[in-house]
């Protein structure tokens, strides 16, 4: 069995788990993608709970499979919930997936999510190359926004190095996902050209990382599951859609019915 | 004439009714579902308004034919509206419909729709069968975060006891719908299996029942039209889908289109 | 060459320069349309952020190329920001496009757009009917709700002394859109009778506004061209839909794939 077979096998079990069991995850997320990725995870057969109420958290972390916390939105009635849900995560044991989005962009969006790290236990940190390489240190990485100019091959050395400082996993999203923990290393080829022309697709693999890590203890394993999830239904959408509004119809529907063909056939994970 | 035809003909002329009439429907309800609850709202035909802003209520209440109070999202921006808002309905005998989301799932969930009800009067209350469960004193009922367990027949006794003890009617969601007031009682089928899988698509048979509510008075009327309309929408957008995705596009179509024959031959009701 | 032909022609270039540049746009948008809005920017080419953290507006005004204020949600924590981010643009001569989403629906959406507008230096006012004969001075203008009841040909008059007052371009969407600022007026005919019954198109033709303004430093060309953008874009959408559902996702692709022929067979510009 060749390692591409494996990485399948393990895909699908996984997947597999998530339809079996409906693990609930739990999103603080911003605004802009709460409708979307709350969609994605039931697609995929997850149960989302999207919440930022302060005086909940604790209860929805106990009856969670995984923590999802996204920095798209960061006025302060949404930061509030952050730190007491990632806190009692931290004491339950529930892994935890950080999405800093926009760091770089401003000042708020880069001291944020490392103020959060510093403070908690990551399971996994996803972001595009930007993101990454601000939060491992290189200022002025190339942005635009909320979107990157860097492509995440640019980020590998910086996401390595972010990924042992806070001993996660750290996934950057692109034409090509890179994903690393430790000493491993695995690149994700696939997807359509069409993914960053919908919002939130980021977002969206932020959550499926999610989706992952509360079925597989292993961060490296569940980053890159999600990843690939990601991009073999992008390609499925792709093949029916004719611009980006259809995609990302047909790629819930893909998240819905993706089976062993579709990732057998479609998965390229280089290592 | 059989009951199932005079159904029908009490639904066509409701929907007649909001389709000419665009009653306005204020929504105070959860960021996950603003956008796909107005989209139904504006599909059906009425004309939906959707704010949280505590200086505006009595103002907005004033020009609405139904109120809709979705405790989805539970942060204090959003709670504060409501204590006012359904003061000012009750003054101006607008009717109000509640929708519970995620009793069960955290003490602030389950207080705080008990709390507003026990203040107010309700039109309608619509859940899926935990919530409902929760809110008629069962504690611990069958749910998972925002997902419902248990079947709507499971509820039937305690969704009967909650009616009576609000006086008004209430709505259960699930593979069959169960609708109740004082004696009555009804059994909506039909829908599709893929429906659990878009999210807020509970919450859209609210906001829907704050359409029907615009135009009928009679909760349990009310309640019951607009779950024929949400099961009758979802069997005509399943028969075009291929998943969840594709499921929600062409349910909007559905509700905007849907006619006559549609309704006669899809309506599925049991008493 | 006809006018018709120039006004393509500037459609064209403003669109090949918004693809080719990706500007961002800055978005305080309400939360009906945060998903929504971002997507149509996306489509159309240009990069936006979707903010309301007070914290961070400068920065971000900083780096964008048109700030776009949407006052469909009118609570506390959207409002905060608006007042700092607009100062901001001043400053830095960023256009700022403004949409008093149910301006005359409640007093507190009607007085808000004014005292911004007072305030700071508008490049596009774009609404409904309804709520420009509001800011006009025009009280108890047909509204509905935040739908209007008004045809933008009755907003002509009110609309240019707007225009004149705040010295810059208003655009009044409806059946036909019109655009006047100083002594030019012209009117948009074409989209779709569907168009209506989306959710946030409205906003989403403001969201375009800044697109255009990004690129466009005329405030009459850049809000004549987003309008040409929607009716046009809506026009090919409503030729594959079958209803509101259908049409918001092939209006996205359309966004993303109109070309020049489009443009030059759809675009109908009076003057």
């Amino acid at each position: 069995m060749t390692k591409a077979d494996a990485t399948a096998d393990n895909v699908l079990r996984d997947l597999a788990a998530i339809r079996a069991k409906n693990p609930v995850v739990l999103n603080i997320t911003n605004y802009v993608v709460t409708n979307t990725t709350a969609n994605a995870l039931l697609a995929l057969g997850a149960s989302p709970i999207m919440s930022h109420a302060v005086e909940e958290m604790a209860e929805l972390v106990g009856i969670s499979g995984a923590l999802v916390i996204n920095l798209g939105t960061v006025a302060p009635e949404y930061l509030a919930a952050m730190d007491p849900a990632w806190a009692a995560a931290d004491a339950a044991g529930v892994p935890v997936v950080l999405d800093p989005v926009g760091a770089g962009a401003s000042t708020l969006r880069t001291a944020t999510p490392l103020a959060l790290l510093a403070g908690h236990k990551a399971f996994i940190v996803r972001g595009n190359a930007s993101e990454i390489m601000t939060l491992a240190g290189k200022s002025g990485a190339a942005a635009k926004g909320v979107d990157s100019t860097a492509k995440s091959g640019d980020a590998a050395d910086l996401a390595r190095a972010l990924a042992n400082r806070f001993s996660c996993a750290v996934a950057v999203s692109g034409e090509v996902d890179l994903v690393c923990a430790g000493q491993a290393t695995a690149l994700v080829h696939g997807g359509s050209a069409l993914m960053p022309r919908v919002t939130g697709l980021g977002c969206t693999a932020t959550a499926l990382c999610g989706a992952f890590a509360a079925v597989n203890p292993d961060p490296f394993e569940a980053a890159l599951h999600a990843c690939v999830a990601m991009k073999v239904a992008g390609e499925m959408a792709a093949d029916k859609a004719a611009g980006p509004g259809t995609l990302q119809l047909h790629f819930y529907d893909a998240l819905y019915s993706m089976g062993e063909q579709d990732i057998r056939q479609r998965l390229k994970v280089e290592r």
